[in-house]
This record gives structure tokens, sequence and C-alpha cells, in this order.
């Protein structure tokens, strides 16, 4: 293949996946003023990734390998296109997890190979990993990735939540891999959830 | 300062620049259903860094040192951040670049000194980097910063163009630093100017 050829089959893919930026998520802006899309999640998370390293850097497991920053970046960058086909799951939803990775795998399926050859394989890597959590990159995405709509929920009083009567003890439940990634950040994400319980922005539990 | 307070300001941050969402700029969605806003804009940008690296690195004039691509990352990533303050300045607007530098400098001085002194310091260098185009990081990031609305007015048959009388004149005078760059990246923005121009969607020149 041609470098003219490879670089046709980039610019598909660059001109695809701007639909990201009209995937919305449930979450609101921090003002509250509308839903945010995936792309600006994305670009988000990603401005975080270089932000907040050094709260993660200490609690390496992995030995004295540092974390690969740029790999934490291609993650974030990608880790929602496949939304693009599958839509955005919201994370409280339990009927919409059904068939969730199915969904998501056959959108993989379809948008990394958009790609030349050797980079349909590496990009669906990158993407696989972010999935499957297994490398330190991962787990940094994925606490990120907690955080963020713990943040602007904070900030919006708790809008998605009330919208979907979400609770402090669902949102908690989801922390522990926050956690496990970085006890600052993690105390961090607790002390905003509760800070919106005593605010009546978030209820503690689900009254039935 | 303790690890707390530099979290604290991290974090408030965090919630400034989610402001960035606001920022509409003068190009469509490739569908032409939208504008954009600037945190869309910085997400595609930094996809593209990634995807087109290729493009660029056997042009390399400063010997062997391989692109920082977390570098040219972090430069997109901000690059925009001053527009929360000073609102983005469409390229073809020349009154509207009086006094940009000024403004954008101005709103560089306020933003990046929310964050820790020492991160305030590096955020504000690589933001001035990208300014300088001096590196080849920065002159990577600016090269995608021209090509990519090239790609988007020409999918949306020209729209933000037509919107301002913008001619392909005007557009091919800003691709020098693209084609210093990259001839492959180069050759394609010229080729998608001079199909806009055979379909109709841009004027050859200012007709008075």
């Amino acid at each position: 293949m041609t470098s003219e050829d490879r670089l046709r089959q980039q610019l598909e893919f660059v001109i695809e996946i701007d639909r990201l930026k009209q995937v919305t998520r449930r979450v609101f802006l921090t003002d509250g003023s509308r839903r945010e899309n995936d792309a600006e999640h994305s670009w988000h998370l990603a401005v975080m990734a270089v932000l907040l390293q050094e709260h993660v850097s200490d609690e390496d497991e992995e030995g004295d390998a540092p974390l690969d920053l740029t790999r934490t970046l291609h993650m974030l960058l990608i880790h929602d296109l496949v939304e693009i086909d599958a839509g955005d799951t919201f994370a409280f939803d339990e009927a919409a997890q059904v068939g969730k990775a199915q969904r998501e795998n056959k959108a993989a399926d379809r948008i990394f190979a958009m790609l030349p050859g050797d980079q349909a394989g590496e990009w669906r890597g990158v993407w696989d990993e972010f999935e499957e959590r297994r490398t330190k990159e991962a787990r940094y995405a994925v606490a990120l990735d907690r955080l963020l709509p713990i943040v602007q929920n904070y900030c919006s009083r708790g809008k998605a939540w009330r919208e979907h009567g979400v609770t402090a003890d669902q949102v908690l439940a989801r922390l522990p891999s926050l956690i496990a990634v970085s006890g600052p950040l993690g105390r961090l994400a607790e002390r905003l959830v509760r800070e919106a319980v005593d605010r009546g922005d978030l209820s503690p539990a689900r009254c039935e």
C-alpha cells in the first residue's frame, strides 16, 4: 500500500470519527446547561491524564516502569469511538448493560478496520487494553473515567444523578477501581459524593 | 504545599476548563449540522496527531530525535484554553486579529496560574511553545490545526467558507506551514481545496 493510499484511509477515519461529537452522554456540563458529548468527554479526560499523573505514580505495583502517558492518552482519546455505533450506555442503567460488550465489540470491528492494516491492529489493541483493564495505563484511564462524571455531577447539583434516580450507594460501588489506582483521587471522589449527599443533591440510598 | 492542596487546585482547573466546551468555532461538523466547539476540536486534533505521525517522521530536519508525541498531544489538548477568556478568533477575520495575541496572553496568565506553581510554569511553557512554533512538536500541532478545518469545510460543502466569504486564495495562503511539515498532508489539503473550488463550494478568489 502506498503512503497515499494509507493517507486516503486515514482521512476517511478522520471524517468518520467526527460523528463522536454527536453521541450524547447523560452527564451535564458542570454548569448544567446541556449534556456533554463523547468527544468533549474524551478531551476532558485526556487533559486530566496529563494533569493528575503525580497522584498515581507513587503507587506503581509493577516495578519501576513509569506510566506510559502517551498510551494512556491514546486510550482515552479513542475509548468511546465504539459509541458512534453502539451509543452511550449509562453506567447506572442495568438493563442497558445487557449486550453492551457485544454491541461495542461489533462497533470496534467496523471502526478500527477502517484504518490501514497495521494501525487497525494497533488501535484495536489499545481499545481492548482499556476494556480489559490489564495494564496500569488502562487502570489509570478507567479511574479518570470514573472520577470526571462525579466532578460534573457535583458541580451541576447532581443533575444527571437526580434525573436518573442514582443514589450514593450506586456511585460509591463504582469507586473501588478508582481507589485502587490512586488513594488521593479516590478520597476526592468520596468527599464530593459525601458533600453532594449533604447538600441534598444525591440520595444516600434507594427508597423503596 | 501538600499533595491535598495541589489536588484541590487541580480540581479547580478541571472544573474551569469545562467551559472550553462552550466556546464555539466558526467551522461546522463534517455533516454541517452545527458549529463545533473548542473541546471537540482539540480532541479531534489529538486523535489526528496519533494517527498521522508517519507523514512527518521522515522529514525531520533536527537530527535523529524522534517527535515527542506526548508533548504534541499536551500542546493540542491545551492550545485553545485561552479562548475561554479570549473567545475564538476566526482565522480569516483580519480585523479580529488586532489585539489577539494580547488578549490570549492575558488569558494564559490567568488560566495557567490556577495550577500549582510547577505545573503553571510547565503548562504555560507548552502553550508558549505552540504559539511560537519553534519546535517540531509545535509545528506538527499547528499543521494539524490548519488541516482539520479544511477537511471539515470540504465535507460540509464549504459551509463556513461560504458563510464568511472565504476564498481559495486565502485558504491556500495559510498552507505553507502545513506543507513545510509534511508534503503528503500539504498535498492532501491542496487537493481538497481544489476539489471544493471545482464543486463550487469555494470561490477561487475574491470578486470585487
